[in-house]
């Protein structure tokens, strides 16, 4: 490669900081939003538009499968299938009683999309018949997700995922994420039982969820947030335990609806500290909500 | 992205390699930063090109040792061990007949490393002695694979190896992807003893594999599959079970020959239409045996 | 972060490309180069340079948090809790005599944060609690790490995070790294109580460890380490056994300390081999040191 060319940028940008022109930590940071390929901002209103532009149609590769019910953040595709093949149904290991399935499926996230769908039970005719979560977030530190939804007919599974995709830009609200690592923090003042499967969690009570990776740094975010406020732990999760090997320390909590919220509150905090200090600002997915 | 920079820097690259001025491994180094970046489908051509200079040994780092045997395509290496040390041989589990070792292993892809492993132990006098898979596929939704052949003589391993190999390029025919995830099918009119060894598949019978990441797309792909023609499920995996916590649904399949080809062909066009909904439209990593 | 900054160089490379000064390809290339920290020695030296400038509290975010310890290589966080809630305490598991604790985590890298620890339990009054072992890297083949020291005293917990995030320069000398895979090799002329927690290893002997990724690499890397030199096998693992489905073989072995650095380095050596047929050279992540 043009080695000479890397050396007068090398130059350059070294004279840069020598003089204070610019500061080291913004040049690190200038390199790594270069080698995205682009300018941030720009590139994000590009996204937002293609995304824009999708939803209107134009030129979205629309499936033209009625079982395509749509998509979301996160590479999230939501399906339904009205009748689900017998000998597949059997392979699932699926309840009888259900003919017709929703499907929700991520590369990114595993809790927005639980809490998403935590909401779709409570809003519509079906159950929760099973969620898995990969190893993936597409070379992140935590999971993708795979959560289906069973019903006896096909218009509340369909309804059961447009809810579950609908619910998602406020359940990623809370999500946060740097180059080092992420932080993801949910809270609802009445568990359902997407939580309930997911989690453990009793239902009809206050619930939250505390995420910190790399793991260090949800131990910390979970010590603090159990002594914050009077709250239970429902589970704690670590790489080698509760987790599909995922860098991740999960802590959940039940308790008093205040209480909860505060101690996820608190955890976050410290969270969003300490993945500072490993690089740059942890920012949200869209737009906090708790 | 600017079509024409690309072909003029391409052409400058080329120049340069003719004339010896940077090495090949250098270029295939930039082809991939550019594939990150820029117009796919004409990039991916670009590397097979490259791999293409590689093969033809102008270029490339050979290691210099007699257990090499070759690269291809995800990663994969080719090597051979004519007398496994005794007790690294105990620690690995391995039937004390064989005293040679074939082994494969790649970064990305593990169907098409075993359809090709299972052509390489009908033609030559070899065991598969086992079959791993990591979650891997670098950063990606699936695995990579390790997969050690058996023989009581060193050219039997080496020949399986070979014949692995050269196999690649085909069995990498029918993996689609994209940046949002990738689907896989495979085809085999007589599944051998590599095929039964991975999925438990009957020897000698008609074998489909169809693979939907992330797994939602997998699953609608699989009710497509069984629903298209009269074919016998041999296995279903997803996240939780049967993978390496990867984001696939992996589909197995046998029965007639014409029936198993059906449901694979059928499985691949509402995959393909699927993660099309979620990126750019998937294409073959080669080209399309099915 | 410095928006206008961003801009301004920006602008600067949208100038130099459209003058023809510079290639857009070049630029891309550089930049990344940078990122990646190449133009190897220099950028290091840069990026240590920036790292000292962060640990006089110029510009680091420091948390502020008197559990924050100090960060390391491969996104490494070194904590410390001084008395850890008594919920979390059961719910981690930990032993009751220990009111504090220590925690290592990274996104990338196991071993070296072992060795580390391994030294840091030699010199501190603390017990290694648990070492988890996430399957991460970033979208690499291996692991990252969350390894916890227990502590009856507080200043003994951060005595030992401290002398780990200090080794770890040391224990990162022969970690080699390309587009490929990773090699890792470890020494220690007498284990300790982590090395014995991490691989059962025997405390007070000598140690050695050889990984290679792709796992077919760390196959022939093994075999090689010990037909090189009398020693004994420790411990094997693979993708589906021993690692958390990481695309490796790590092979731990003990023995008479020169018969023990002698297979390491006959491991090393066929590695870098076999790896460079994959990509391009592999080179040590810091200073080689075995």
């Amino acid at each position: 490669m043009n080695t000479q060319l890397i050396e007068k940028v090398y130059e350059e940008v070294r004279r840069k900081i020598a003089s204070g022109e610019i500061k080291a930590n913004d040049i690190e940071k200038t390199v790594k939003e270069l080698a995205k390929c682009e300018n941030e901002s720009k590139v994000k209103n590009e996204i937002i538009e293609v995304k824009e532009v999708k939803k209107e149609g134009k030129f979205m590769q629309a499936p033209g499968l009625t079982e395509f019910v749509g998509t979301g953040i996160g590479d999230t595709i939501g399906l339904v299938i009205a009748n689900i093949d017998s000998a597949l149904h059997a392979a699932m290991g699926i309840d009888k009683k259900f003919h017709s399935i929703g499907i929700i499926g991520a590369r990114t996230g595993a809790g927005p999309q639980i809490m998403a769908a935590d909401e779709a039970v409570k809003a519509t005719n079906t159950e929760i018949v099973s969620i898995e979560l990969p190893r993936d977030t597409k070379g992140g530190a935590g999971h993708g997700c795979l959560i289906i939804f069973g019903a006896e007919d096909v218009s509340d599974a369909r309804r059961a995922v447009e809810v579950t995709l609908k619910e998602l830009p406020r359940t990623f609200g809370d999500v946060y994420g740097n180059d080092a690592g992420h932080l993801e923090m949910q809270y609802s003042a009445r568990a359902s039982l997407a939580i309930e499967k997911a989690f453990g969690a009793p239902v009809g009570k206050a619930f939250g969820l505390v995420i910190g990776a790399p793991a260090a740094i949800g131990v910390m975010m979970a010590d603090t947030a159990v002594k914050t406020a009077n709250v239970e732990i429902v589970a704690y999760s670590s790489p080698s335990k509760g987790t599909s090997h995922s860098n991740e320390v999960i802590l959940a909590i039940t308790g008093d609806s205040g209480a909860v919220r505060q101690a996820v509150i608190a955890g976050r905090e410290v969270g969003k500290k300490l993945l500072n200090a490993l690089g740059d600002e942890p920012t949200s997915t869209t737009e906090p909500y708790i």
